[in-house]
């Protein structure tokens, strides 16, 4: 391989700058050309590719967002898309494909694959660490410390006030940066989707609370929480306890995807950029470059699709615990 | 005077704890015992008062909240709960109160004196910045750099995304962190209850960016512009805007009130608490301490409510021409 | 006049690029051509000089350090330098110079219009606040702020090992940033070239907290202090005192300088930027663009050079009774 | 065991408190009463032992620093010193201890175990990382962010004044930080003890840089690098390097140990308090809580002073592929 295009989809996550550094000097590295797609599959449709080269992304490191911008694209669902992407691709000379996004961009470029045989590593770039075949995401450890000196900042105010906060972070459809902000924040409570809790169990710990004569409290809520989201349990809150309590409720919104990342992120980020061009260029296909144990490898975006990523149940122990 | 409380009262502020910190250390420094009175009006009524030495505020003025806490209280809004307070601060010998709040503090404090001659100089700690008297009120620097932060971490986004943001931003009456995060997140837009704009003045800036090729801005909204907060604005923009433009709100809300308060916050909190404890030695009383062009002055509390503290013009003019 | 360059010079400061970018989209407002000059009076001598429209400003308001980069010039102390400054500037059709930096950039400028009649106006930006004609200089919020962060973090060891730490921040001629960070930062301690301390002072005052169990203490030092720098300070102070005290030095360094800038720096900066564009446009020359008491004002560059901005002596008055 | 004490020793690190927490909150959970020992091994020769509960840890995970504080024992080395010790502890009824700390706490306490049968087990907390035993120590993940936003800081100097850097981070055995902050600072090159690199092969490195007109360049370098600290090593390069660099030096200090922790870190530090607490309980002693491969595990005191943890060779070899 040559020519090697790289291209960030779906959602933005800080350190997704950090990957196409990584590739881009990967590239110089090993003696392949790099190219950057803007705006993911919507700009390989339209050729809005163009050469990196090592001046391109210095300076990168440390900026939230991504260079190469992101977007959706209904078009590449498309047969007609996908057949305008690949004669892009063709006409630059473009021979394999690093995706940084999350399971809707696998899904996108494993089914490009099998029609046109163009390969492509992924990096797995979301906030929310749900991704199969991977301990952590580009982004996540980023988006947990906003999310956690947001909890901070509101605690001041919970404490002065003697108050309940209940506060929604984001997670579609899973926990993660709920579990791991509400453990570092000091939640008395922790709403997610895998934890089954009803809204009878947070009134049973607001009380509890109340009766050992602690004033304030924070009740972290993951947006994709079954009981709804924080408003509506904390509505249902209001209606159902009997003891006086000040209840308020946040919601952390779209702070949680920006910020200049970690350096746990960077360093993720560039592991995996860096792996991802060395998968393309030893032959893999339709898999994602993570890191599993400290050491890096490859999953079908297969499983990254279909296998869900467990919340290790020593967290929602120590969750429980912590709260006493 | 020999004995001397203070307390906290209405929405809490960075900086307050460093304001409480000054008056117990120019307790020390002119032989005054300095008393501290927990939840404002209502630890008045119950008699919540204990003594404050250096001991107890050394290490706080890093700290956002109170240590003193907040509260609203009824009671005192009656002759009867203002009578209990009044024998409280007498039974534990109280001559001169510091009041660190806004305009219903002093209010409050204000009939007190006139019923039982009970001096008060208060402390303009609040995030709105909109109290006559003084230059800048405690917590208003912190809470426009914590506004700030969240604007710069929502452009990475906006920008990787090609979107328009509308974020909402506190002062109900007042759009001075409106204006300040505003310019200084390099909002395109800015809607302040101060300077009428209309949802087609909003329009007609984002079309001219759409038409300049931005493909993504940010409008800052304060929650008490006249034509409504950020989302019903927002609202109204979508269905009258005719271009093509993808909007999202998110609405800063609680973190704009906690964190550890900046250097100019606790300057200016330390200053204001040495300022009204020296004020209340001196005999003032019914009187606000300000700083107003680097001098410490006191303005009556009839002033500081009565009063309407304007937005430099310099900056609403600043605004438009840096949105270009 | 309708082309005008804006150039950085000299130390560099957080804010300076928010200054560039007020310039420049002043200019848009205004008619006016903007270019920028890259490295100071060095890029000016070899005609460095390129065109700044609305998009090459776009996105650096947050951004540390300057686009336009800095140098020193030993060649523009020459007549022969001048005079290819001169000639650069005139073939690029340049008629007035925005000139972002300190006395020895101002000195230069003044030099340069005596000779060659080509108007500069100044926009004061240096983190150490020394500069007459102006009540505070871009850079110094944010570099206090940053020296702040750095005390409160050293203070959590202080505290945890019981020791005194020495920490020198920046201010070669000037006590500015080691005032407001000694503060804000609750030092026990503040050294700066204004205001005389000894050796025999600082033990006193140690001493004084040791006797009460005080068992940690932050002094501050301003690399100017006559007394010498901290290490030296530390070290004199460990030959004198008879206590048993564990001192320990630390310097602030470089970090001063960087970061991006907080809310006040961006506002001023963007204020200046504005302010000295439209003071050449309406005739000024040889004067520095300011704010006093939140007004725009301009002072001759020999004022500025001459005169001393005195530290306001309340706070000099504060530092003292807060550390009791 | 009914009565179990924690105390703090050597070096303090951010996450010791959240620890502290964990050990009280576990206690709680188990049924066992918790001890807080002041001042680590003299505190336990003095008596300093207070007992703590679900308040008095409260409201400090956020803290850096230990409230328990820290402190060299010199008396805790002598066979008497330990007597004393036990005594005391043997006094106040505590049959097991939880210590916070490096090797030589651990060194201590084994020592002590085999004269008075207390058993202990550790939590490894020290910024340095260099435990055998655990992926992560408690406070590595707060100094590595700590000293990447100081280096992102002088990048923009760096940057501004085409400037190389030498920045000196901590590790004194240990490369963990250098190599951390070094690869997400986007350092040009990393010193660190456990990959020699030559003086000429820093100005390689510097002038191929130089070569390709890289204006400004970092170069992290570990305390403990065997080619001196960073100031004697600028001084050789110097002396060596025959392109014009302006070199500057800056050592990050003391600011690495303090700090409000990461989640990371509170996350780990809570993990292992609690894991240290309960291995107590059953029969553990003499071993270490650490976490590996994400799972909490024991290791004897005995390997983690004896064996050496390495630097993933992946990080050393991307460290180099970065920097093209």
């Amino acid at each position: 391989m040559k020519r090697i295009a790289v291209f960030t989809s779906g959602g933005d996550a800080p350190g997704m700058n950090a990957s196409i550094r990584a590739v881009v000097r990967g590239g110089l590295h090993h003696g392949v050309e790099i190219f950057g797609i803007i705006r993911g599959y919507n700009g390989m449709i339209k050729g809005d590719i163009i050469p990196l080269n090592s001046q391109s992304v210095s300076n990168i490191i440390q900026r939230g967002g991504t260079i190469l911008k992101s977007a959706r694209s209904k078009e590449f669902m498309t047969p007609e898309g996908r057949k305008k992407a690949y004669e892009q691709l063709k006409s630059h000379g473009i021979e394999g494909l690093v995706a940084i996004g999350g399971n809707g961009t696998f899904t996108g470029a494993e089914i490009f694959y099998n029609e046109f045989q163009i390969p492509t590593v992924g990096v797995p770039g979301t906030i929310d660490n749900d991704l199969y075949g991977t301990d952590f995401t580009v982004g996540y450890d980023t988006a947990v410390n906003t999310a956690l000196d947001a909890i901070d900042k509101i605690r001041d105010t919970a404490d002065s006030h003697d108050r309940v906060f209940f506060i929604e972070v984001m997670g579609r459809d899973s926990g993660y940066i709920a579990i791991q902000s509400g453990i570092s924040g000091g939640a008395e409570s922790i709403l997610i989707p895998e934890e089954r809790q009803t809204v009878d169990d947070v009134v049973g710990t607001l009380k509890a609370g109340f009766n050992k004569k602690k004033t304030s409290s924070i009740v972290i809520v993951a947006e994709g929480d079954e009981e709804g989201n924080a408003a509506v349990i904390a509505d249902q809150i209001k209606k159902t306890i009997d003891v006086p309590v000040d209840i308020r409720v946040t919601n952390l919104g779209h702070i949680q995807r920006g910020g200049s990342p970690s350096a746990a992120d960077r360093i993720l980020a560039s592991r995996l950029g860096l792996g991802a061009l060395e998968g393309l260029l030893a032959g893999h296909k339709n898999e994602m470059a993570g890191i599993v144990n400290d050491q890096l490898l490859y999953t079908p975006f297969h499983d990254t699709i279909t296998k869900k990523k467990l919340i290790n149940s020593d967290l929602i122990r120590l969750a429980g615990i912590l709260s006493k």
